[in-house]
């Protein structure tokens, strides 16, 4: 059995418990400390799982040369001065999503953690859900075929964020799960954003997100705080079969349909040519797989460790975050514009020898 | 008892059994004839009305003084000779969706109409379905508040068209009832179109409507034919309460949920000072109305009756087939443009005074 | 090609429409007539599916040499002598549901159709629905494994009869449906009924049937005509698979669940040993099969007509029919019993040499 | 503020973590000790809820006059022992569900309770839920009127108990709702039940009960551990409406339906007038009232200590445990007499001046 090893959780506010509940609970992690400017904070949840240390000095838990890892849990603002500390430290870091609250910060962050030799994973949590593991292993062996569109839908009456948009803080969830589920990953050209602030609180409640992937296929993303049903669906079709994704059903989270249209081959068919050749309709079984119950930030912790070990990236690692964010940025320049497709930050910045 | 009078249907195919049934059944009409170039596919559905009158010369019913309505159930691109014909003959002509198969013959068909003082009117038939009557309502007296937001999704496994794309094969439903149940209408600006043609086909499968509409609120139209499940579902946003309608739920079609989001009113408010100001979620209660049960399109020719009597356009009018067309046409032209945002065609044609 | 027969449909009521329609529509039959002693009714009948002959003559239809069978969709308690008259007349017969309105009449009409040598055909339309005919078809080839349990529930909110209850209403339809995939058939000893008329209309409008089968496993029937939401549910456990049938959802109607309990299997076990041995549970996937859209009542005459032309008995056939009478008829009597359970009416008439 | 009085968790198994956690929350409780047999268990639940005394010896508890309260979670079979040697030593008393593992020993504990003058109280748990809380109070206020009938269904997979059978394991819950709800509690003459073991395991897996209600209403209840699908649903039938309770809907757990039956009244109607009197169906709306949402066992304790400050019965009182208890009981024998109807134990033994 491997050793554990030492890791701090950085934030005690929505999500710090969770985290230091799954460290706690991991056999590849020693939970260090949990670590909040508001020490009584960081007791009371230090409590909830059954103790450990705190501390309100992040310094400090840098300068402890037995931590070998920090996972950040704080407002999206600060990940970037956190996180180049950290890596400056010598540790390996796992940081909430999104990256960071700008696209240059997270490219900075990246490119450090690169230079350092160090870890940077983006905690997108939903990837280690046995749905979504279950998505990606099901599209990975081709059982989709390859892929024609993506549709997310994630809207319930949510809370209005002071500081972050309706795409900022529902978004990353779906972007996140398409750079982890698709072949090539989040490879967009141009992103078309349409808000509406329709409450006038300033920023955009309802959104939805155009995607163009590379491949040819279309993604499409909705995200409302407004709506008052909740709805957490993602619909993936391929060439072979389709895959629903109701987050909400846990009966039967996921469904493959071996249901759609089949176009007959023609060599060098021209569109027109294409539309006259059979078109069929396939109307096959729905099956529905076994998903085991497990939390995935489990899964998540464990992730942080093995990659740590085997010196590889993580599953979901900074680059991941970053193309989220590349695709927010764009979002956001495409929302200044009327929703005029914006093209995605262009990577000018050299990387290291890879 | 007001005294029947004689209409004609146009088209046997699809759509025209359904018309002729109904006008057939009608305590306003005598149907006159169904008339279908192909005469045998006319006499199939009279025999299966219980019989009727067949023609295959439409020369003649316009020739027939005693029609005083002609129902056009014939394909889009054949709306415009047709129509214009029926008026100049004088007779009133109600016309499938949608009303032209482009903006510009529609605008020809609604200015003749208009010439001719006769009826146009556009079988939006969705409209008089128990659901959107009632949203309808809701809507008028106020119980939604102003509308914030629009969201409509129209998905199911469809028969790819040869000749048309999913716009303009599913969305002039969702236009269509947006322009009935909405207090403007379907005032819009601008269109933003998403269209994807992952089999290449030729045609758009896929395709997503961004639009702002005059008030401030945001509409936006879902359409795919390449879902493996269907889904028909509305969802209308307001300042008091929330409407969704389901259509294939007919055990709740309509819900109408007082959960939202309330800002307080501060005077002279800058976006942050709403921001900042205190904001309150409604958690309230789920109403469904009781709905009957009732066949639309029974709804429709009484109509059409009606506008005839009183000598006032129908609820339906030309004029609303001809708003669902100037998105369409917009839809097309976006489309041609990546996804930008683009206007709706200007009513440059002098209208005759009203 | 096999030439068509001639076949009569006899009560132009709720049902007989449909029956006209489709003996109209089959490559087996001619619709010889449609008889009512209400001739207007007929009439109307006839008008609706694109014209037939009628009469108001029963005695005319028996006396018809080219009529070949007879469909009765008049009221039950007019089935006994209808039945009979047709048999002594050398008519084959197919009969709705329930066969007839005492157990004692429907042995009587099932003696003389084999005293005959003519088919009596019990029109249990549902077993001819997709949905049901998969049903039978996994049972048959062992996917379920040995039946545990039935549980089927039928409830709405439906129109209080005048002269049944609300057994002999909807239960038929689970039973006959019963009778149809079980392996061994509708094969109870006892039937306990438990019934309740709160609203004093004179019978039970709720009512639930537990019936243990012959095999072990236990069949239940729910039916309630006071239900304001509507189930038509049926749950079939075996000991491999659990298949549920949910007939209001046209996207999933049929569902197999490899989901259960398996106790390992010791030798000479007593039930305290079983208990003790390897309990586990299968936690697998999910199928839905793929249905074919079609009308059951096309399968219905289609197979009347094969059942004469091979000179089989119908796979639902008189037989069948009795089997659900004698339910019923067991139900009463537990009903009176205040819901002891009572034993199936013994088979006491001698029965022709099979 | 009242001051907070000292309670002892007995048992920390399943159950009382919970229990535990939630007297610890609380304002009413300190939380005296968590006692257990397995001190290690009893440490883990104190590490989980953030640290609180432990014991292993229930006599030390017992002795321990600062001690007010017990809350037992221990297997049904020790309830007896461990409950009466606590009313001895003068504590009040909460219990798992069911009170006892007999009708006898239930008796002899509610009798004990009230010679010592002492809150003997069932912990059941889902009265607490907003959902019956809100049921209870819409049958109190008329809302459905008279109830009609009630229709409870408790499915899924669930654990195949080694010592008790699905009715004393799941039929408690639905038992103790009905008494909680009903004007009249669970006031039952007899009871009818239908039991399977289709795998053989000793005990029944599938259980109906049918409960007529001495108002004349039918209350039917269903479990099953062999269910692929999780069910969890309760109709509650009125003469004014019908309230349906689908507890694994969290987007509308309660709704109130204004349908059904109306007869009209008729002075000194025999059944037959009845049925030939005035039926009319009601077809009016859903409602569907908003739930908060609030942990169910955080109102079990504060009820506890509101009983004991207030010397009143608890709203789930032994008294309601033990009414469960003695349908569990007839059921059991109804069960041993192949479903023959068994009556309710009588109360015999004499009970203390109220």
């Amino acid at each position: 059995m491997t050793e554990k090893v030492k890791a701090v959780v950085v934030g005690a506010g929505y999500w710090g418990p969770n985290l230091a509940r799954n460290f706690q609970a991991s056999n590849d992690w020693d939970l260090g400390a949990i670590c909040d400017l508001d020490i009584e904070r960081a007791e009371q949840v230090a409590r909830s799982i059954g103790g450990a240390p705190v501390t309100s000095s992040f310094d400090e838990v840098l300068a402890d040369p037995t931590v070998a890892a920090v996972a950040i849990a704080t407002p999206a603002r600060t990940h970037y001065p956190l996180v180049l500390a950290a890596l400056d430290a010598g540790k390996h870091v796992m940081v909430e999503k999104p990256l960071a609250d700008t696209w240059e910060r997270g490219r900075a962050m990246v490119d450090k953690a690169q230079e350092c030799g160090l870890i940077l994973m983006a905690d997108h949590t939903y990837c280690y859900t046995p749905a979504v593991l279950k998505m990606r292993e099901l599209i990975a062996e081709g059982s989709l075929g390859d892929i024609l569109f993506v549709d997310s839908t994630r809207i319930n009456l949510g809370l209005i964020q002071p500081d972050v948009d309706v795409f900022w803080d529902l978004a990353p969830h779906d972007l996140s799960i398409l750079d982890f589920v698709l072949p090539g990953g989040l490879d967009v050209n141009s992103v078309s954003a349409h808000g509406s602030d329709p409450l006038q609180t300033g920023t955009a409640c309802i959104g939805y997100l155009a995607l163009p992937l590379r491949g040819g296929a279309m993604a499409h993303v909705q995200v409302n705080w407004l709506s008052p049903t909740k709805i957490r669906r993602m619909v993936i079709g391929g060439t072979k079969r389709t895959l629903v994704w109701d987050d909400l059903n846990p009966q039967q989270r996921v469904s493959v349909y071996d249901r759609g249209v089949d176009i007959g081959t023609v060599s060098k068919a021209t569109p027109a040519d294409r539309r006259e050749a059979n078109i069929s309709y396939r109307l096959g079984d729905t099956w529905a797989p076994a998903l085991p119950e497990r939390e995935a930030l489990g899964g998540v912790v464990a992730e942080l460790a093995s990659a740590i070990r085997e010196g590889r990236p993580a599953r979901t690692s900074g680059e991941s975050g970053l193309r989220v964010l590349s695709v927010l940025d764009a979002a956001q320049r495409s929302l200044g514009a009327g929703g005029a497709p914006a093209p995605l930050e262009l990577d000018i910045r050299p990387r290291t020898a890879a």
